[in-house]
């Protein structure tokens, strides 16, 4: 997972004067990360309407002031923990360019799947996917870091007109197949063998990349 | 939209003995429709969990008893709920029957992106689809109406073998089409001419319906 401290997405902390908000010296490196880990799991649990920046500063033992230090807003809090959550899912656009322009809907249909078999990665991106159906600001999150990290990057390495369209109508049948399959969980899509949905939806993924 | 009073999905009313929670003779016959209308509107905007018989009963303007008299638990008023919803949905079989086998696709895509066009039939969808993501009673009860009433009536139309895993995989490409157009907004899907949309889905759902 990478360094979100370097991530130009997340917002920048407020101003490195020493005030209530300021880590004390000797503050343990990873106190970010551990209201980042916190701050998740709050959001998973009670979704963004139901998190506040108090609960998560109490969940992580830290003074409010402090995730305000760190992240600003609880829409910042917020976004930094999607973009941590998201972050395998970032690797995509690497499946997409790692081989040739006809296998793309198989490598890119295997890896979203692969995102979402895995309990470790699927947890974050259904708590992402809880909170942006329920609330706008999360939506707009998801929105930016969707659109601008996955599928623009996406279609950049698609040779055809309409490429964002097309990655979002590829992103549209692997959505829907995660929330069939993972979230909602209908028979006999759930318990279907990962090979044979991957054999189905791969060429669909292909025809919208590429397709006439 | 049909009269739920003669669903079959509908909970049966509790024996016609007067209690506590009948209707008074002389009750207004659409009591009943009104207190469904209300329950939308509470699950629509605070969710199924954040959602109580108490507060539906209030709203309502009637005594809780008469909520449970109608419709049992809070689990039966959602169900009932979402049925009248999801009323004009449960049309799609049809538009899968009228017509030559190669429409097929075309008839369901225009037939469910028709539904979500229309703010009046979009509305109460969105409330389902929030709350099935955010809990896994309301996720029961949209796997139940989805399932039985709507993706076995689609698959026992096609003859051809997996049939109910086509079915799905269909609905999964509509499913994240809406979720991205609809939900989440992600341009260019969510601005993008619908005839456009149409063209470059229908293909997609006849290919998952009817393809080899």
């Amino acid at each position: 997972m990478p360094d979100t401290r370097t991530d130009p997405a997340a917002p920048d902390p407020r101003p490195r004067t020493r005030g209530r908000g300021r880590p004390r010296r000797g503050e343990p490196a990873d106190t970010r990360d551990r209201i980042l880990d916190t701050a998740r799991a709050e959001f998973s649990r009670y979704g963004y309407d139901g998190t506040s920046v108090r609960g998560i500063a109490k969940a992580a033992g830290v003074d409010s002031a402090l995730v305000h230090h760190y992240f600003g807003t609880k829409e910042g809090v917020f976004e930094a923990a999607v973009a941590v959550a998201f972050a395998p899912a970032l690797h995509a656009p690497d499946a997409v360019a790692e081989g040739p322009p006809e296998g793309v809907g198989e490598r890119l249909t295997r890896f979203i799947f692969g995102v979402w078999e895995n309990p470790t990665t699927r947890t974050p991106l259904l708590a992402i996917l809880r909170s942006a159906v329920n609330n706008e600001t999360a939506a707009a999150v998801f929105r930016r870091l969707v659109v601008s990290q996955l599928l623009r990057r996406v279609a950049a390495q698609l040779e055809v007109p309409d490429a964002e369209l097309r990655a979002e109508l590829a992103a549209a049948q692997l959505v829907g197949c995660a929330m069939l399959r993972y979230v909602i969980k209908v028979e006999p899509l759930a318990s279907a063998d990962l090979e044979q949905v991957i054999r189905r939806v791969a060429p669909v993924v292909q025809g919208h990349l590429t397709g006439p």
